[in-house]
């Protein structure tokens, strides 16, 4: 089955301690859509300006995304700037340009609305509204978020809360929004805002599951070196749905081995900048690093 | 068989926004042994002075740990008194009087030298060699430490590190020692500095093993409430410890499931002040939680 996958298509500059590399494909939606389609067909819905790179169109094309849903228009594309530290955890934000991400309404192609699977990615939780309410009862719908709706729109975000089957962010996201230092604390609250699937994510950590089938302590691949997290998260949730979609059997039979294909991903995605190292991925570089995560994880 | 514990033996005096106990059972080599307890006999290498509580003493003996080490001097029990900030994360030290423990010298009773297992608990590494220097060839020797001795004990740390088969540190004082943020890239140099065996803590987020037989990823036991987390540390290490000594096999078939038995320990520790949750623990309630852990982290 298909993936529909809303979010921000940007340009990201991106620096660290060793490098710098300028208007890389970047934004929640192009990480999560080519993490998506080494597992399942995608459906894309995001906006870029007429100075968007045609290289990049033809990226998106080689992961055989459907652009039905991609706007293109009169101005310039998102472009987002930010400088990380050393430790690669800690990263400000040098510029953010809108563009005609501003004014972003997404639309839906009629092929689109049927989608059973949808993922939300990182985008104001208004248009992550918009996007559900175009929708034909679709089976199985996953939102992540970012601080910054916690701040400037928690009522939309709340409200989408009840909309959704799954809901991942980050823990300090996750402190954030239930005031529970204690993971396992914010997900029990977490799950009374709606969803029946959360998903916390720790970066290198891993990430925890709550589901009604209990909890999943989900490994991160390990990676003696990070070259550039930025797209990790959005990566990590792209490959989940993706491989979701196309698991036969109950979503509480999959999610599990989900998360495992997501993180795996997200490995990939840090060791290049942008999306770099995980456009020359193969599906069976990733079933490798699957068959590792068994071995790293049995006792 | 049997295991070898030597550390310090204190009195606790512990404050967290929800409670203050004074003068609870603490110091590494008393959490280690309790833990170690539950799976071998145990000989503690340890001083206290005269003012220490008998029920102490009756409690180390419910636990049947050998007290032929436990050397007891005129002047007072080493007394260490802290508090906890809301996240139970950071804590500030709020007194420290060494008392008889300043003058420490483990002497190692006759029958002691012949441990097979040895465990050298935090304590400063100029003690941690004078054990060794009084044993007879140790089948397997590890140490735990703490970021006091990286600052005023570095030589003598680095000197002990090439006496060990492993050796047991957190995160940041792994970062401390190698100067490497990332867990993976400090392992492979504390390997160089000679343990076979490395173990880096990361609290909450479990821990990671890296062997001649590749890195394992160990679990945290999800808890949803941390009352004191004071000697989860020395509980993982005791735990594991004890497990090791009595498993059949080699090392390296047997460490991961250590690991698990010391993280299942220690999330004991962390539900009670002290040893008070630790000490009601059953070994079947351990293994019902090790069997959790298996269920939590299959996929």
């Amino acid at each position: 089955m298909s993936v529909l996958i809303v979010g921000s298509t940007a340009l990201d500059s991106i620096k660290t301690p060793h490098a710098e590399n300028p208007r890389l494909l970047g934004g929640s939606a192009s990480h999560a859509a080519v993490a998506a389609s080494f597992f399942a067909p995608v459906k894309l819905v995001g906006i870029v300006g007429d100075d968007f790179p045609k290289k990049y169109v033809t990226l998106y094309k080689r992961h055989r995304i459907d652009l039905a849903g991609l706007q293109i228009q009169d101005g310039k594309t998102f472009h987002w700037a930010g400088e990380y530290e050393v430790n690669m955890n800690n990263r400000r934000t040098l510029l953010t340009e809108l563009g005609v991400f501003e004014k972003f309404t997404p639309h839906l192609p009629a092929a689109y609305k049927q989608s059973p699977f949808v993922l939300l990615a990182n985008i104001a939780p208004a248009l992550q509204h918009h996007v559900l309410d175009q929708m034909a009862r679709p089976k199985f719908v996953v939102a992540d978020t970012m601080d910054l709706w916690l701040n400037i729109a928690l009522a939309d975000l709340l409200r989408l809360l009840r909309r959704l089957d799954g809901f991942v962010l980050n823990d300090s996201e996750a402190h954030q929004l239930t005031q529970e230092d204690n993971v396992f604390a914010a997900m029990k609250k977490l799950h009374r805002l709606g969803p029946k699937y959360v998903i916390i994510k720790k970066g290198s950590h891993g990430s925890i599951l709550s589901s009604p089938k209990g909890c999943f302590i989900c490994p991160a691949y390990p990676l003696p070196r990070v070259l550039d997290p930025t797209g990790a998260g959005d990566s990590f949730v792209g490959g989940l749905m993706g491989y979701l979609s196309t698991a036969r059997g109950s979503i509480d039979a999959n999610i599990r081995r989900a998360m495992i294909y997501g993180s795996v991903v997200a490995s990939f995605c840090c060791e290049g900048f942008g999306l770099n190292r995980t456009t020359r991925v193969k599906r069976g570089d990733i079933d490798k690093r699957v068959a590792e995560l068994e071995l790293l994880t049995r006792f």
